[in-house]
């Protein structure tokens, strides 16, 4: 259950790492938005194994394909259904995996839950799930962008294991991120990152890292107060990511260290626009965005798998060991990417389209 | 709108900070389960104002009415209405702000979004607003602990400013938080918090800190994968108390930090129980408890009414100079302690009753 | 649960009969409508009890108390909710039915869905329940008029026991209808139906009829295809009301003595905008509004509770008779008329809002 | 927007008539449920075209092909996808209604509202949609049948015209319904029926009629009282069904010709078990269902597609005349018996569900 995000614009993502395909279904996109399948194939390939030698080499094409809701390159305003079909699983590499729980993964939790699971690549708990929502995403900038070009939502890896990149929010350049296999904001860390992860992964290891996430030129007042706060709901977005351990927005876990005097943001002019001074708020003011830099960062704690022998429990409760096979990535963060920037776009969809209900004229 | 939040238990509040009152309705609550208003009044005790010299002496009784949905101490499966009326408010407190931004407050936003604001007292964006939410999470806690008597839910406050509270979380004791006015989790570290937070009062500054909250007992197999994953839940629930700037579950953005040969949380047997020997997973895996304590922090902004001047813009876009009248608290967090738990109530009531629905026997 | 109804205007409802009181959260309603208690007093006013020799005498003053969403005359665009006092209930007249299942009323099957029941005055089966329907369905009203001034909503009885009501629904004037004590279209009606219903009444047996309402001036375009066609939303609303047995839209059960051809509405121009010569469609084709009349009828049993001795049984599964006490409608359908007018607000609104979010520009 | 239905029990159908498929997402369908292709694929023949000569040529297979949610015959709680690909579609025999609007037909309504439309076919509002409901009502009935083998859900065409079937709904058998190319109840009604479709096809006219639709041994409490009553979502449910016109349950609109005394059933014990004498109620008081059977009756305008030739306008605003192309029924209940059905499971499995969280034991 709950396969299904967002209140207007809402997206229903499907599909198991070894069953047939994977998609999702996209109910509350308006109608006569631009869109084609290669604009969502771009985000899709950044997101797909085999990009470089620090991710999984599993060949996957990921091609999808769109099945309704768009006719001569827009949107009817029906329900969009993209699906792109499974073709690289092994399921033999899982043999072992039926019946015996991986170490801070999902399958004891849902055998609890369900009594049953696909055992098969981690079937609904795989990173393949995250198709759906690259997929998604690329339709929510789509909308986005053809209601404010402006906007522009960037993300970045800036902390892998103990390597920070040190570029500030501002300064991090789209471009810049795409052009390394890391996806962080210069080549300097880039390379030290790409090393710590080839070395985590020669020795059956793995790392995490810090994403950082920043949304500019934000229409202001989207965000409803009270439960569905914008970084309530991005918060919600962000943590149902897979592996993510945390959320910041603005000042985030630093805010303790300042007084209120040092932290609040004080409002100028600057022509006809209200700006603050400093955006230690991250552009959202009582859950509603004030039109400055959108800032969130968001912990990933390492890849579970490890081609490591760990102790663990199976399925008839006996305490045996169990050694990761098959091809997995040794730190999920270049490819989760990606992923953020479509939660991101798809969580500003929404509420782009909820604020026309929320005024009369 | 959107002042909605659950699923199947569901709470819609109300009420403006200098209106008539503040309430919630709560449709989803099961039939028969045990309440009454004294219930509903001890968790509003904990959070009105006044109880302290280190919160607001707004002077508030906050008495809570059971309008419906309650009959002979037992829920009868229809609505509940809960209600308190508003008594001490000086909206004259506020009369410079009906045209003037508070920096860092909700003002100018909501200005922005629906072109009209209830600016006594800051209206919905008050923080009179969580009564509701306090009243509700008393109803999931009754809900709760009907079902499972056995879970325990503590917030406490973990830093202020600089000063943090060394207690483990598994050695927290709900009576010793209780039993300082700061709510934190040892006398020496209340001491010092409340004598911050008096002298940044002092000033007519104010301090913000770290709320930590763990769920003990909390059955297995609640969580719903993919987006309402039971983090995501807590974290949307989390973020939208106001003043709240992060997230953390587990490990949170220390994870980093650790390899995932670190991270990891072997499994083993106690008894016919499955356990894991560290929990760097915070009790949740693949978005599911696994019945590990679940451990959570949340970062507060220091609070941003201060009885300082500060630049700031007026709806006629001037620049001017504010200063804070009214009666605030220099700190939040002693009084969002019991919101934070209220919350992490609500959102496990909600994913308890989701939980029967997702299996056929 | 699900006292909740609308997916952007959403209202939920709460309140027991011989409770506190009863009332409704409006979450969803826009910014900047006008609005005042007067506005929905007069709503309510057509709706509450002692209005007439022909319903209940119950003596309530449905006195509505706007709590919150609204600061001088005008919406705030955060949650409206509204309240009334329960003042003239009885409870001893109940007595009886704390234990016995009255016949075709609600009784047994809240029993056998909940374990409990709030059995004085029917609880949360009774008509009281209404109240919040009708309060929420004149904010409606308040924001489908100041975005579409034209639209018009009339109900009105046109079939009571035998009684018909000759007057064509594009000819029936809401003056008229109002004008009458039974709320039909023309006086001989209303004389005719009104001396049947004092004559079932002093036998102490109770009457049922057809309720007619149409939606002039509707805008064209509202409704969502597939599965909130507007005459599924219109249906739900519709059967959602006590006593509701039935519901057509345009041609309804008459549909099948058509065939396709005397069916069909033919389009033609009328200056630039395209009408129907005839409305067998009742104004949606495709579950989207054409612009012409929306006509619906819907069947109303005649009222359950009699003054009468009836064969029933109790809880304790024992066969018993019953005799009606309390003061009761001999025919609801006179009060019925604002709570079908209400709830076709409701759901124009809803649609109105969300035709927002279907296109882009 | 809304191609999704159910609160629990969610589906979301996507797909236009001339696109590349059509299909449904099930989201919260319960985990461990028996399932398999043949058992969906079996009502879907149900519902395909070119079952007998009273029914469209069309030819498609229709095969449905199971894309997520089920393993090795069980469902995994995960979201159940299932599509089927379009094959027989000839666009060209639509060359003509891309500019001009079939009248009472969903196409001018369409381009009012969304400023364009898949004119193929029909696009979403072609009866091809229907196919998601069906494959989802299999998964229901699967959910449902599971739980309480016992439940039965019949449907057959009642009336075709002036034609009717005159047996009695407690006497309707599922096999002689499904005996007769009309899916009728009784041979000589089947005959008479068919051969009214036959002349009026070869008039190029075309008939609608009545379905009535039983459910027998529906487990008692099962509906939301107030708002989602059970005849409520039923009545939501069958309204979305393109050209139903009218919805009924129990006495319907004969309601009005009953006095109370006539209409009330009364309760009698049949061994430990609550009956009703009569069940004027159609198995469902305050929006509860009783037990006894519920029955509806639901009216279903002619085809709109004629071979005839008709005045309309086309998208320039021009008068012009329009005669049908293409292969159509020229009466849709036939292939409506199994949509009925699916929608009646679909209501049910969704409320079965939902009564698990009403109760706390």
């Amino acid at each position: 259950m709950s396969s299904s995000f967002g209140s207007v614009f809402k997206i229903s993502t499907w599909g198991e790492s070894h069953g047939v395909g994977v998609g999702v279904v996209i109910d509350g996109c308006p109608a006569r938005v631009r869109l084609c399948a290669q604009f969502i194939q771009e985000q899709l390939d950044r997101r797909r194994p085999g990009q470089s030698d620090i991710v999984t080499p599993r060949n996957e094409e990921d091609r999808v394909e769109i099945l309704s809701g768009v006719l001569d390159g827009q949107t009817l305003g029906t329900p969009i259904a993209l699906s792109v079909r499974n073709k690289d699983h092994r399921s033999s590499a899982y043999d072992e995996m039926q019946h015996t729980y991986r170490p801070s993964h999902a399958d004891y939790c849902y055998d609890a839950k369900y009594g049953i699971r696909a055992w098969a690549g981690g079937g609904r708990a795989s990173a393949r799930e995250t198709i759906g929502r690259v997929a998604a995403g690329a339709v929510a900038k789509a909308v986005v962008q053809q209601l404010y070009p402006e906007v522009e939502v960037v993300a970045w890896v800036q902390q892998i294991h103990n390597i920070i990149c040190p570029v500030e929010p501002q300064l991090v350049n789209a471009t810049t991120v795409e052009s390394n296999i890391v996806r962080t904001a210069d080549a300097a860390s880039a390379e030290a990152m790409a090393e710590a992860i080839r070395n985590a992964r020669a020795q059956g290891d793995s790392l995490g890292g810090i994403v950082a996430c920043t949304v500019r030129n934000c229409p202001v007042g989207l965000g409803d107060p009270v439960f569905d706060k914008l970084e309530a709901t991005l918060a919600h977005a962000m943590l149902s990511i897979p592996a993510c351990k945390g959320f910041e927005v603005g000042s985030g876990f630093s805010a303790p260290l300042f007084t209120g005097q040092q932290h609040n943001d004080a409002f100028y002019m600057e022509g006809n626009r209200v700006r603050t001074r400093t955006n230690n708020s991250g552009g959202i003011q009582g859950g509603i965005s004030n039109g400055e830099d959108i800032n969130l960062r968001l912990a990933f704690k390492p890849t579970a798998t490890l081609m490591l022998e760990q102790d663990t429990v199976n399925d008839c409760h006996e305490q045996v060991t169990l050694r990761g096979k098959g091809r997995h990535d040794a730190c999920v963060l270049p490819r989760a990417i990606p992923v953020v920037e479509a939660m991101a776009w798809i969580v500003l969809a929404d509420h782009i389209l909820k604020q026309r209900t929320t005024h009369i004229n």
